[in-house]
């Protein structure tokens, strides 16, 4: 395989990344014959159980690490305690502490590595809440299991993380809250993403690819483009390509 | 990397496949945590430029050949001679030696590789006019590049090719044009598929996948489902993975 690779590591918002308007659809379609997408997302988790994927996921010895990858960690660890998804809550404190754990790994694979945070979303309580009547009727909680300020709270400490790690990040819990409706704009339950939230995603994620300049426009090709080729002598056109 | 790979080896109706609705997308959506779909598509491509990539696509020393690869050529193959793009014009009979060259290749890499051929798509040539005199205007050449019947040629080669060789083939060409009104469902521009066509595709390389055991609800994950880590002791659900 001759294309660098971009991996997209996270919870659900990941995992579900390449339904349909999916952002690492959008990814994987725009760096086509750039850069192989490669999907870590693994629904549910939190940074806590993260952890115990990155040696397996991103090997210090591997002779060929991302070029990219994308950190997508929060929604899980901000589930509120007491609540029906507690199971999930990490502490705000150590969510911080398992995101630099995450990046000083990805680091130690590969120093030129580009990582990209992205904070959690923001939460619609009343979204979540209609969706959990919806899945389970009557015994549904009537507590919210997500607040949206505590998964600010959690979206602000990985803006911190980035700053003091000094990678860029991705604010989509501020950005989304910026558009009238992002409601139901952006998140399709209250916490995962409508595909005008994944291209919101995608859009943000190029923006920090390009100022690196690693927009798939300024990114070669792997191999000539047909137009080129010379159809009376096709071998000359793939000579010296390694 | 844990995960197995599922290469897509074709020309412009791989390299399309992650647009929204794409078979490509569905493929890694689907097999998320079981298999990783990697994009090999080169819009404009034949088999006989395809050859060139052979060996640096597929190394023979790989010590983590691809479990499956389709192999999905020949819509350019059938483009006509003295046309606009005759240059991408292969004869019948180098088309099939090419394919069967392709297959040897493929399984050199591995003998357990499981290769599925795709039958070029049927050609509406009404679409395709359209098609050019809206990209091209007045300039559209009269005289259509790409006929049903040739295509159909080759497609029945396709599948010569997978009986020779003892490969599944999934012959898009027929199964197209089974539904009525094929040619505005499966196809957006007389030649590349809509997110119907998009869908079929999808759904009969599942059939050949599950057949060998390999439908996504076969494959394990490759780490713990979030409903079964122990939130007490997490550590231990990841225990003696590899």
């Amino acid at each position: 395989m001759v294309c660098p690779q971009f991996v997209l590591f996270g919870d659900s918002i990941t995992e579900q990344s390449f339904r349909p308007g999916g952002w690492g659809s959008a990814l994987a379609d725009s760096y086509s014959r750039k850069a192989d997408v490669v999907l870590r997302g693994y629904g549910g988790y939190n940074t806590r159980w993260a952890l115990f994927l990155l040696d397996k996921i991103f090997p210090l010895q591997s002779s060929k690490p991302p070029l990219v990858v994308t950190v997508f960690f929060g929604a899980n660890d901000a589930a509120l305690l007491g609540r029906s998804n507690e199971r999930q809550h990490v502490p705000l404190l150590e969510y911080k502490e398992n995101l630099h754990r995450i990046i000083t790994h990805l680091k130690n694979c590969s120093d030129s590595m580009l990582v990209v945070l992205i904070t959690p979303p923001p939460v619609d309580e009343n979204g979540r809440s209609q969706y959990a009547r919806a899945t389970y009727g009557e015994s549904a909680v009537e507590l919210p299991e997500r607040t949206n300020e505590t998964a600010g709270t959690y979206a602000k400490s990985c803006i911190q993380v980035a700053i003091e790690s000094g990678v860029p990040v991705i604010d989509l819990w501020s950005k989304m809250q910026e558009t009238v409706g992002w409601q139901q704009k952006y998140l399709s339950d209250g916490l995962h993403l409508t595909p005008e939230g994944n291209a919101l995603v995608f859009e943000e994620l190029l923006k920090i690819l390009s100022e690196r300049g690693l927009n798939f426009v300024d990114m070669p090709d792997d191999f000539p483009h047909h137009s080129i080729i010379d159809d009376k002598d096709s071998q000359k056109s793939f000579q010296g390509r390694k």
